[in-house]
């Protein structure tokens, strides 16, 4: 069993690209922990053989913590809560949570139309491009949430429950994709949305991404 | 906030299709706390309508406890662990329960090919139907979660880690599903898959399945 102290690795995918390596990174970020960072660069030849010497899953993100390895961007950032309390990743308040956790799992499990047709490509600007069937409708679901959140729970801190927790970095990826896409917000949501952009973490990986060479397939 | 002693009700889709449902049900039946089932009939015209009464996701399943609504089947999950912590819904080592959001985790996100062409329908026998490209891919995934769960985790008992938790609530419809279309097992998962059929929860949702109403587009 590790302890608090045991090394830490993510494994992470190209970082302009890699929606779900975002998100665990973001969470680790919020500890304050050292990490060691492996990058993988995707859609090369020997990609998934290079994953797989890290991941069970043959997926990025991967946290390594002393012997342990734990996979999928949402099990990694439970893990981080549970062995970082004071980090506070979760809401503090029990009804908070319990929606932060429920916001957190549909961004998770759904919104395949945002997904497929506003790929994320933090670094490039296609304003108006990936309007498919049902990328509407994944929008204004996301900006209802958001609301909510913001309403409900958002005192103390421009994040959905005030201060920073993992439902933000889970929604991290779609914040650049707005970027990327030109998607207009209300002002509510243009104001959720800078906070996370002004997350000196989210600015460093988007700089380092800034440096990767270009993944024909995402672009 | 609610108390845990606040009435608990649990809305679910068609239980003979709805794998979504059956995840936190089980969990829900693990507890033994007492609670409310409301049934919403998929696929017809006022389904939507139906769900949004209960759910902001237009989405089922949704837990209410007391005045508080989450929903999302690993959300309700993780938040029935927190609230029933004697019912042991998550392994209690450290360790353990790290991998077992990591394979639950990959389940919720993951599988789309399975999903997608081996759609659950408990009551069917659809023997060698379903076999599309990438399905036999995600059944040996899948084969590799239980394999490795079982003989790192197993000891205990017949689930993946040992006692029943989240992690075999998740995998219940795929159990469900290598029924209905006759998906081969070796001795290993074909014990795991017999333990979870075992389970008195999933027997009694399966029951309440076989009266429903077929739905067209499931079938």
């Amino acid at each position: 069993m590790p302890q608090s102290s045991s090394p830490l690795t993510l494994v992470v995918g190209t970082k302009n690209y890699s929606s779900w390596s975002l998100r665990p990174y973001l969470a680790l970020a919020h500890t304050g922990q050292p990490f060691q960072e492996v990058v993988i660069q995707l859609g090369e030849p020997d990609s998934t053989e290079k994953i797989l010497q890290h991941s069970p899953s043959a997926r990025v993100p991967l946290l390594k913590h002393g012997e342990l390895s734990i996979w999928d961007s949402l099990a990694i950032c439970e893990y981080l809560a549970e062995t970082f309390p004071e980090a506070h990743l979760w809401p503090e308040d029990k009804a908070a949570r319990a929606v932060a956790r429920s916001v957190t799992a549909e961004m998770h499990s759904g919104f395949m139309a945002l997904r497929n047709h506003m790929s994320m490509n933090i670094r490039a600007r296609k304003p108006g491009q990936g309007r498919a069937p049902g990328v509407a409708e994944d929008i204004a679901r996301i900006q209802a949430i958001w609301k909510d959140c913001r309403s409900r729970f958002g005192q103390g801190g421009p994040f959905l429950f005030g201060k920073f927790s993992i439902a933000d970095a889970f929604y991290a990826p779609v914040v650049t994709r707005f970027v990327t896409y030109g998607v207009e917000l209300d002002a509510v949501c243009a104001a959720y949305r800078d906070a996370v952009l002004a997350l000196p973490s989210l600015q460093k990986w988007t700089e380092a991404g800034k440096l990767e060479k270009p993944i024909a397939k995402y672009e």
